[in-house]
């Protein structure tokens, strides 16, 4: 099956699926018969296109080179000129826009606008950004289904710990009763790194932004709303829960002091930033704040920059999921993932091995 | 959709296959349009049939009544008579055989046979039963394949326990190195019991089988040849392994001794019955054994009955799954959550939420 991608965003995310198609494209053939072909690259002033596929040495070059604007075959244009940048409607591919883009978590754009409208033409939607499904899951669900396309957000929800995939597929047929986890890196490095060698906040903050964690403007990560989108997309997708962003009660990590955790490690405890969406009678509640857990819980054992999550169902009781790689490579094999799993739905799974 | 089922095997799992989904019946319909009808239950001296689905209130007071051929309906007749049980082909349903008995590991008999043929008439196939998959993995593949049904097989890789989801979906497009997990209860439930309570093997046996965990012949468990069975299963279908039982190197824990156990308790570890796969050079190399597990590793605290896998993989890194309730209610959860998933294949998943 050959797949015709339409790649929104060449940061490090972006770049790094591009070396990682490249280098799993004989996999990808022999064991799920798909047949990648990036058609374009587009960034916020323009990109780079070729109908039958951009050359894969020129698209490594090009992951590998500075920005994209400085590299040859670049032409300007807006990027939410579509007719220009996705692949032909009638091209017989599978058409795919896989989105590494930034957009702003309250308003969802300028991704959420861009992703309605790929999906109205036809598109499969791969989105490693969240903001688009947490500024309106239910209407981004309801474009993709009348639009009869796919919409795939493994990179939105945690990237490398399987969050999504559980509930849909490992839990399928079990109520949710509630999901909890460590679902931000930065601030979990950040508060172990608080925790093990008694450092302030801002110490620690210095020390992931020097490693590469935090990013430039750390604040969406240390406040709690990268978190609390996280477990808002969860919530509604997992639990039916129908939230908005606004209805999620967030504390970030910004006020947690050593004295803090000095407290509570006396106590046994250990200072995590929890995201939490419990089934109440008839609704759902989300809140993200800092949480005291018991040392002998799972969660409190996620250290550094590693992610855990925990699902609670009437079936299957308590599962804990911890690890999954951190940073671009496990963003990027997650969008590789959603690609995989959106080729076998489209093809009809066989539901066998592979 | 319209889901015809015959139920093979009504000891305990079965019996709870049936109550659980006489309990979803209208979350099953209401969130995934699956209208599942039981037609016929099989035992080994016969069953009972009803072509338009056995009605549920008889249902359920058969699941909680004595032995099957003791009821009214029962007819005596070789199980293997698919004619007499299976729903008919052109009944124009989805048809299911739901596999809940017991066959030897080595031959995969009396089930094996049966769910070839069952397959060759086009019925897709849920086996909690693991042996038709221990004994000839890629033989049952083929079957399915050729025949163009599905086969799932959640119950019989640890149940509650997601492990073929997570490889097939979660981790697609990954490459597996290694699979290690605690996938048997009743043997870790001994261990545990041995080292937290300083019991003899004897003793935590019997606890065990006093507690229902064990069964009257638990020598499948305590040999270590259940997990052999998991461990290969899984190393097959996630690996292409392409391995034999015999080609497993199998040690049970029934010559671990309390002495044994404070040995590796002085060096921090304890004692776990792991089963593991590794990818070699060229090749797979399958073992189980009792493994001294440091107390900070994850699958050191898996406990009692609890389950644990690492999967080890080249793009996500170190996956830790640990939970999903044991027992009956489990295996028969992971059975529905098969035949969900069976049922969004074969209707043409649309890969969106729900």
């Amino acid at each position: 099956m050959q797949i015709a991608i339409s790649l929104y965003g060449f940061g490090n995310v972006g770049r790094e699926f591009v070396r990682l198609l490249n280098r799993k494209m004989s996999y990808l053939k022999s064991r799920h018969g798909i047949e990648p072909r990036v058609i374009s690259v587009v960034t916020r002033r323009g990109g780079i296109r070729a109908e039958s596929g951009i050359d894969w040495p020129v698209l490594v070059s090009l992951a590998n080179a500075g920005t994209l604007c400085e590299q040859e075959g670049f032409v300007g244009g807006a990027p939410d000129d579509l007719d220009r940048w996705l692949p032909p409607e009638d091209s017989g591919q599978v058409r795919v826009l896989v989105d590494a883009t930034w957009s702003d978590l309250s308003t969802g754009e300028p991704g959420l606008s861009r992703l309605r409208e790929a999906a109205r033409r036809g598109c499969h939607l791969v989105t490693l950004n969240k903001a688009p499904l947490v500024a309106d899951f239910d209407g981004m669900v309801q474009v993709a289904r009348e639009a009869g396309v796919r919409l795939k957000f493994s990179g939105a929800t945690a990237a490398g710990l399987p969050t999504i995939d559980t509930v849909r597929v490992s839990l399928a047929g079990a109520e949710v009763r509630s999901i909890e986890g460590v679902l931000n890196s930065t601030t979990n490095y950040i508060l172990t790194a608080m925790s093990d060698n008694a450092l302030s906040f801002e110490e620690a903050l210095r020390r992931s932004r020097a490693l590469g964690l935090a990013e430039s403007d750390p604040e969406r990560d240390v406040s709690g709303m990268d978190t609390a989108g996280k477990i808002l997309v969860l919530a509604n997708a997992a639990m039916g829960a129908r939230k908005r962003l606004s209805d999620v009660k967030v504390t970030g990590i910004s006020e947690v002091t050593s004295r803090q955790i000095a407290y509570w490690a006396v106590q046994g405890r250990t200072l995590r930033l929890i995201g939490r969406a419990v089934r109440t009678a008839d609704d759902v509640s989300i809140e993200v704040k800092p949480t005291p857990v018991p040392y002998r819980d799972f969660l409190a054992q996620v250290t550094g920059d590693g992610k855990g999550v925990r699902f609670t169902t009437d079936i299957f009781g308590e599962l804990t999921i911890v690890g999954g790689a951190g940073g671009p490579s496990a963003a990027a094999g997650s969008a590789l993932k959603d690609l995989v799993n959106l080729a076998r739905a489209v093809d009809g799974d066989q539901g066998l091995i592979p």
